[in-house]
């Protein structure tokens, strides 16, 4: 990729300010950018570093006013931080190299079909009656199970594991190591202590758009017909478990190493910690936010509710509690003290009643 | 599967009332089952459903008294849960795409030993010395080490990762990208500050009827001829942590994301909910429960104990404190207060013993 | 391995007190070794299995004084626990089966160079312009994308997967199942409820000798140019989240399923517990200590800190409230106690200034 300021400028409806002439062909940050380099300023805490940098253009707001001097070429957007994005993408496009193709050996089962432009990594296995769309990409030793449906333009990275009867949407990014339709974790407990195993008959449904880390795991539902569904626009971090049956809701966004118990229901627009545990069989309502390593044990019903703790209440009330928590030891020296003067009040007021009482 | 209510009534030694003729060819939930299917209530809470359900059967308890008119047939049970829970397994049995066979390309190493009817699917790999009992199905992009032992009827899903020396039982289900074997973390620090790794040499056993969910990692044992042992119809769910030399005792099921360190032993019968830690080198009675995100630094030597908390004490003593925990901002409020009135009663007390003083 | 009891002393520096000339096969806990093997005393508690153990051998401190008849034979050396990772060492050099050369089918792109003495497992995937080590051992099943590098002597177990790009130093040891390289969670909010993703072009850096453990995750950097590093001498367990542009300090040691969110830096030296969460954007002095299931919110100025608690404060500090915690129900009810007795205080006194008042 080599651009000239002016041009990105344009990709961009930034106004330069200085020469736009200069080449561009990488991008960076604004503490280390080079000679060659286009970098942005977003937060005001990197502010110094606009004064000092050898980015040859600097991405900035365009109502940015300049304290010192500065040397390096500006453009100017609405948002540098989106902005910037929109041309890392682009980079993106243009350097990752983009894998087309079948690689052999693989494993192509009967009655599968395939969309044109797709990558089919060595030793990835599609199994019976799959149905995968256009420009899918399907790295190395990824295992695709009988029935299962791929969108357009998904990409499966190394490894990952789709399970008999999992329906992946398009524009899907799947990471690796990611196992998605294992049994969910249902037992049913007999009289001599040992379990049972209960048949997991449904599958998972991964909608439009959805990102998954690496290594998370999404088991299939329980019942023939029934599913655990991924909405249109989720993002999960890494090693997440969404157990049976569980609805994660439209365009939330889940951190790593959080796990959600089977059946759970988790409203849109939510965005939950790292490391959070949520019970089985909740209802949480739309636009919630859980705090890091919460664990909720309740449904949430009213929209919008910001909690954390074990369990889970809501977060300013916890910062309040734990603010005093910290100080316990100090507050019980407290209470015995006070337990200590109320003793020597009482005493010293029946010695004042004796001494009245002696008085009269 | 297509079977007539009389049928199903016979296989779960059930009595139809109502017409037993018609054809069942699905199971469904009593909320939304439709003709042909057969559903179970065994929550009181889904009773409603019963008087308005399309399903074609219901099993239900063999005392249940219906409050309103029922038009569907019933099959009464003694257990209407487990009833339906070996309809299901039936209906998997059926359903299932029975693998067999081998696929290729796979690898089998030298001196390996193969039961029948058994599937190995394409690039799954066998490495030297191995036995491999009946009707075992070996998923694609298994990895089976050398000197490895596995049971009859066990399954190892695609992914599945088994160090050499494991030993893995009869009847055992091993889901995706579950690996078995791997070194305990084990490191021995040097004077200039770096760790030395100590070697890991022993294995893994898994006994009979043990299930193990997606992505957990079990770790060898630390000293050859030594053994990490998951007993008999142990239950581990999904992204859990067995450490080097920890043994779980038969029938005890751990929920996902737990993690039990080094040379920990966790008594039969015991049940650890999702996010679990267990610090090393203890030991637990039998029938332990532990609640979810619970850290346990102490053994527990009584038998049924129920904990929770970090770390963890009696559950019913956690929650009482905790209750108080959400209202401590409350608390000190009241002890401040108090100290106030308490300075308030000196101040009169002592302005009240000089007036008499002064009275005197 | 065979050697004489005096051979094994000389190998460790030792001194022989008993029979030097019997052989010795097997390495064995004090508990129950058996003829024919060495073991070792170094944990007092263990001293009472010297009188007793049939081991053929144990090493024990040079200055060791036994209290009871001892029949097995000595040998003295400064340090049993480190003279006995020496021999545990040489043994597993002996029998490991030390693989080397090619299985197939494997996969290898163009332009790879290739050490002398590796080992590549059937099913191993090498992408193009991709440098590999002497001595390397690449286990089935591992993925190596475009343009990575390892150095020599370092091990991938089955399955790992090292996206475009990665870094890997010498004598590193990568488990099963671990993903290297896969995108930060990165996402821009859009107006309408929805996220776009931020691509991420970073790599990640793993310097010399640092241990992997099995299923754990570290994502790129976001930036082309930039990398999410693990210094030198790094020891990581199994199931950990290292989020994109972390950089874990030399000789660190983190236990299972802890996870660090993005851009933090820990220090070199440091020790985390297992479950512990990190978030982003912090740094941590050197030697920090961090207990299990910490949450940690803040960056850490003051070298050697010792920390627990979610949000995570000084360890005896937090250990010290907990003990207040736990008995909270007791305090509140003192606090009431209290409060009952101000008010009788107050009613009684005002009796008493009435009835002087009277009085007068």
């Amino acid at each position: 990729m080599e651009f000239t300021i002016n041009q990105i400028a344009g990709m961009l409806n930034g106004t330069v300010r200085g020469d736009g002439a200069h080449k561009i062909n990488m991008l960076g940050k604004i503490q280390d950018a080079k000679r060659g380099q286009v970098t942005f300023l977003s937060n005001p805490k990197y502010e110094q570093y606009i004064y000092t940098t050898q980015a040859s253009a600097v991405i900035v707001k365009r109502d940015f006013q300049a304290r010192k001097e500065i040397t390096t070429t500006l453009i100017l957007v609405d948002d540098p931080y989106s902005s910037f994005t929109v041309l890392l993408e682009e980079y993106h496009r243009v350097i990752s190299f983009q894998k087309i193709g079948v690689e052999e050996p693989s494993f192509i089962g009967k009655n599968v079909s395939v969309g044109k432009n797709i990558y089919r990594g060595a030793f990835s296995y599609i199994g019976e009656n799959v149905m995968v769309g256009e420009n899918v990409k399907i790295y190395p030793h990824v295992y695709i199970g009988d029935h299962v449906r791929i969108g357009d333009n998904s990409i499966l990275h190394s490894g990952v594991k789709l399970y008999a009867g999992s329906k992946v949407g398009k524009n899907c990014l799947i990471h690796s190591g990611t196992v998605i339709g294992s049994d969910g974790f249902g037992f049913a407990p007999q009289e001599d202590g040992s379990y049972k195993t209960i048949p997991q008959l449904g599958n998972v449904i991964i909608e439009d758009n959805v990102t998954i880390g690496a290594n998370t795991v999404i088991d299939c539902a329980t019942l023939y017909g029934d599913s655990t569904v991924l909405r249109k626009g989720v993002k999960l971090d890494n090693l997440i478990q969404i157990a049976h049956n569980v609805e994660v809701g439209k365009n939330t966004v889940i951190a790593a190493q959080t796990g959600i118990s089977g059946s759970t229901k988790i409203g849109e627009g939510s965005v939950l910690g790292g490391q959070v545990g949520i019970a089985g069989h909740l209802v949480l309502a739309n636009n919630t936010s859980i705090g890091a390593q919460a664990g909720l044990g309740k449904s949430i019903k009213e929209e919008g509710a910001k909690i954390i703790g074990s369990p889970a209440f809501d977060v300013k009330e916890y910062y309040k509690a734990y603010a005093v928590f910290k100080n316990l030891p100090a507050l019980k020296d407290r209470l015995r003290e006070l337990e200590n003067k109320m003793r020597q009040l009482n005493g010293s007021l029946e010695s004042q009643i004796e001494k009245m009482e002696e008085g009269e």
